[in-house]
């Protein structure tokens, strides 16, 4: 397939017309179709990671054992890694991380509040589904990236150490009171729609278009499939 | 000075009686001659280390803009790494970790919550007071630990990334906010007995015991000296 978007200039949007003329067959276009600016790759994948870190920093104060404790800690330490070499790939475009990630921050902490739950088990199961869900996509973007950085990103991003951990604590916490599985299903189902609205953003395309929308339903299913899968390991339905 | 404690054996204590009657020269006892059991150094460690990374997530999650954001998230993932690194020790020596931490996380927690502070500048003072005294504590504890303990440990804890990074934050938001000074020198103040008082528990001696605490005045003379110094930095009086 072409790839309609690599050699555009980098600040100006491609026209929505031509976009969709040149490209008949939208219903197969995958997320690397879709990638955005590098810049805005970096900052808005930053900032998720911190948010996602943040996440995970609020469930380990609240932690209710010093085992689930330490084993989330594990993770956080994961997210912040990604932030901080996200934010040096930043630097290495003579960007400051701050600054760039300015424009994604009321987004992405709105979001943060909103997939917050009411309690530990909540706060666990939206960092496993978002950074699931959001992780999948980054590495997907990465895709349409100049140069190296559709494997590195995928080096940094991709792996099962953030969900295999997650995993774990929250089989135990489901093992230890059966009763949660059916709230943690439904908070779950809750979850994937604000985070594919994130994931959405992270594209490269204007905001309610329904055209364009079009364009990553087959992205998006393939993303919820996996999502699926996930849920389907706690034993939970999607 | 002759070390009375490095051969004794590792659980019971040493009498009362008989250190006080062997070191007559009490008030030049270092903390390197107050050296608790490696095991209870290392979990003891950690756990302060993930009690000092939850307030820094904290500042993290509350912090007022992105460039704070960021710059404190680099404190955080040294008191994370830092505590991976005590946590893997743990496990070097057959020990769970969680399991190791369990008995500080109390009075670690409690600790936690007292010096939390009113607001997003207090809390960050209590990083910067807390870890620059606790860290500096460890450092000379380590000094009675076996092997190549005391030259590890000083590697992992000592030097001035996180004491450097907070006096960035704090000057900036002092110089911002000018009127901040003298409610962070009296927080500040308020900081240190508590500060100390953990401090004490990670040395090897009995609770209120008043011989033990003169044996302890001259090591924490040094501690609050340097903290002085720290607190100097920032234009603050001590």
């Amino acid at each position: 397939m072409v790839n309609l978007f690599k050699k555009r200039p980098r600040r100006p949007q491609p026209s929505r017309v031509s976009r969709g003329a040149e490209s008949p067959n939208i219903s197969r276009v995958g997320l690397a179709q879709l990638t955005p600016e590098l810049d805005r790759y970096l900052a808005h994948g930053a900032y998720l990671q911190l948010s996602l870190f943040e996440t995970l920093s609020k469930a380990i104060i609240s932690a209710p054992t010093t085992k689930t404790k330490t084993a989330v800690s594990r993770v956080a330490n994961i997210a912040l890694d990604r932030h901080h070499a996200l934010s040096a790939e930043l630097e290495r475009q003579q960007l400051d991380p701050a600054e760039a990630m300015q424009p994604f921050a009321a987004a992405v902490d709105a979001f943060q509040q909103r997939v917050h739950g009411a309690d530990w088990d909540e706060l666990l199961m939206s960092a496993y589904v978002v950074s699931g869900i959001l992780d999948d996509c980054f590495v997907q973007l990465a895709g349409g990236l100049p140069g190296d950085y559709p494997e590195r990103m995928a080096a940094l991003l991709g792996g099962d150490a953030v969900t295999d951990a997650l995993a774990a604590v929250l089989s135990d916490e489901i093992a230890a009171n059966p009763k949660l599985a059916s709230r943690l299903a439904l908070w779950g189902r809750r979850l994937v729609g604000d985070t594919l609205i994130v994931a959405r953003s992270a594209a490269d395309i204007p905001q309610d278009t329904a055209t364009d929308d079009e364009r990553l339903e087959p992205a998006f299913t393939e993303l919820v499939a996996d999502h699926t899968r996930r849920m389907d390991r706690l034993g939970l339905t999607a």
